[in-house]
């Protein structure tokens, strides 16, 4: 792949015109465009721009409604069920981060399940959304099956990702993982690079643990964090989705792979109206600097100083602000083409 | 160690005498002592009967306030903050499990913060508790620091353990995980055993990922799980508790070592009141049947068949139930001495 910069505002106003030439009013296709940018501009580049091709051909086989805004399906209090009815999952995913917000103003603390949805491309993003705005978020979701249970062979678990975002001032504290040790994409590019993973990803179709990108993808056995404790932990959360939002679990997508319907909670707690986020604030910077002043570098460290959860993401934003935002130059070529074929 | 069968009611009798002779009231003191002998009894043997002289020496020695019972410091609508007073940790984690529960009811979810509270001994039990009675419960504390942060060799992050319970008939899934790859006493029995670990556990002095025990004991350096992932999560768990709670830190415990303080949270969400339990329960058996049907076993696969979250619990209790409560005999000669001293 080779990478180009873009400039912010051309992607946005290029992405926003093509998604809504096919259908998406004009202000969630801005609003989803500007996710898909700030994904890219923050770094996480496939998880951004890169899916304007996955969302289009969503739209455009009809998997995805361009019009379809989640409903409430039940409410019980600060806990409430929503159907996403299969419109644009970024799109669900914002609108029901923003309603755990208004739950969590009202009662300290909201949670929404929201089923019938699709791909809400990075779930970090949310995270830094509620944290901005002074909320704690926790969010997760199930994905279709691409890891095997502990023991077996067979492919049935989700690579299912979780969030936890903390507010702190203009630095939020944001975890943003999914549970297998490496994403497809780093098994892939790593493949490509002709390289090894720094520690081991997977196993090799002999049985044992291997860092060999290519020995992985043909076992098909790529590895939980954890062994045991992340296939556990993949199922429940598979599970808690399903029931939360009254959706679809792992098991339904690989029964019937044509349809594009995943099931996420969002739990949001009110820190900036409920605590003290200038002492939240002062704690989380006590405990960081602390991280940073014991840092002992290990003999294999990958780095010479800590580094906490969502820093990558602040110094990336900064970097890419100056010199524009990274995108591989065939999907940009993509985007061009696609948006000027809309005008 | 030699284990031997002790009866459940001798076991509970004898610690119950043994509390409350340290001041804790006789109804606190029977229900601790059945904390601790279940767990036992469903195979925790660390975390059950093997807690009871931790608790006698806090209680001794004063840390633990044998009559202090959790006060109420924050209600926030379904968002409570409650003050442990460094009462019995067990006694108040029982206690923030129903009130969440009873916010919960109230509210459909309910979420407790914990502090000034002290170990909880197994946290699965609580999970297994809300299940039981019918709700959803994730609950999370931090603990002393133990295992270094990603790529450092100074250990900063505590070994902060996850519960994840979902109801699901008489047989409720509960994930009930710590975040590094062994436990502290997982690593001491292999090393006394002079057996590797399964998969990698730690670092040796040199780098390298380890296998040996020995090695890790002696590098200091244990493995979150996930590597970088795990380290991650490990801090947000520990800055959303002392935040949800307003208490303390696993860097609190570092800097005053002495003080036996951690914060704890308590999310139940009340699926026996506002979902369809029969339905969810048919969805959990589905999604476990699928993969029991699938379960292809690796080479190197330590178990023939799938097994569920929390399904060793159910076994070891059925087994322990007929056989007797499994506790090593000086465990039970220190229990069989203090409560004769105590009549």
């Amino acid at each position: 792949m080779a990478f180009i910069r873009v400039d912010f505002e051309e992607a946005c106003e290029r992405v926003t015109r093509s998604f809504h030439a096919l259908g998406v009013p004009e202000d969630g296709a801005r609003r989803m465009a500007e996710i898909l940018a700030t994904n890219s501009l923050e770094g996480v580049l496939s998880h951004g721009l890169h899916f304007f091709p996955l969302i289009r051909n969503g739209l455009k086989s009809g998997s995805i409604a361009p019009e379809a805004t989640p409903e409430r399906a039940a409410a019980h209090g600060a806990w409430e069920q929503w159907d996403g009815r299969h419109g644009p999952g970024p799109l669900a995913a914002l609108a029901m981060t923003e309603r755990a917000i208004d739950l969590a103003s009202q009662h300290g603390v909201g949670l929404v399940g929201l089923r019938h949805t699709n791909h809400w491309t990075r779930p970090g993003y949310y995270g830094h959304h509620a944290a901005r705005r002074g909320f704690g978020l926790i969010c997760w979701a199930n994905t279709p099956a691409v890891m095997p249970a502990w023991g077996s062979r067979a492919r049935r678990l989700g690579n299912n990702p979780i969030v936890f975002a903390l507010p702190s001032g203009d630095r939020p504290l944001v975890h943003d993982m999914a549970l297998s040790q490496f994403s497809m994409g780093r098994l892939r590019t790593t493949q490509l690079e002709g390289a090894a993973l720094p520690v081991p990803g997977g196993y090799d179709e002999a049985g044992p643990l291997t860092t060999d990108p290519e020995a992985i993808d043909r076992s098909g056995r790529s590895l939980p964090i954890g062994y045991w404790k992340g296939s556990g932990l993949a199922l429940l959360l598979d599970l808690f989705a399903a029931s939360l939002a009254g959706g679809h679990t792992t098991l339904d997508r690989t029964e019937s792979p044509e349809v594009d319907d995943v099931s996420q909670v969002f739990i949001a707690v009110d820190f900036a109206g409920r605590a003290d986020p200038s002492a939240m604030q002062a704690m989380a910077a006590r405990v960081l600097d602390d991280l940073r002043a014991t840092f002992v570098p290990a003999e294999d460290a990958p780095q010479a100083e800590f580094r906490f959860p969502g820093q990558g993401v602040a110094e990336r934003r900064a970097e890419n602000e100056a010199a524009g935002v990274p995108v591989d130059e065939r999907v940009w070529q993509k985007i061009v083409q696609v948006s000027d074929a809309a005008v």
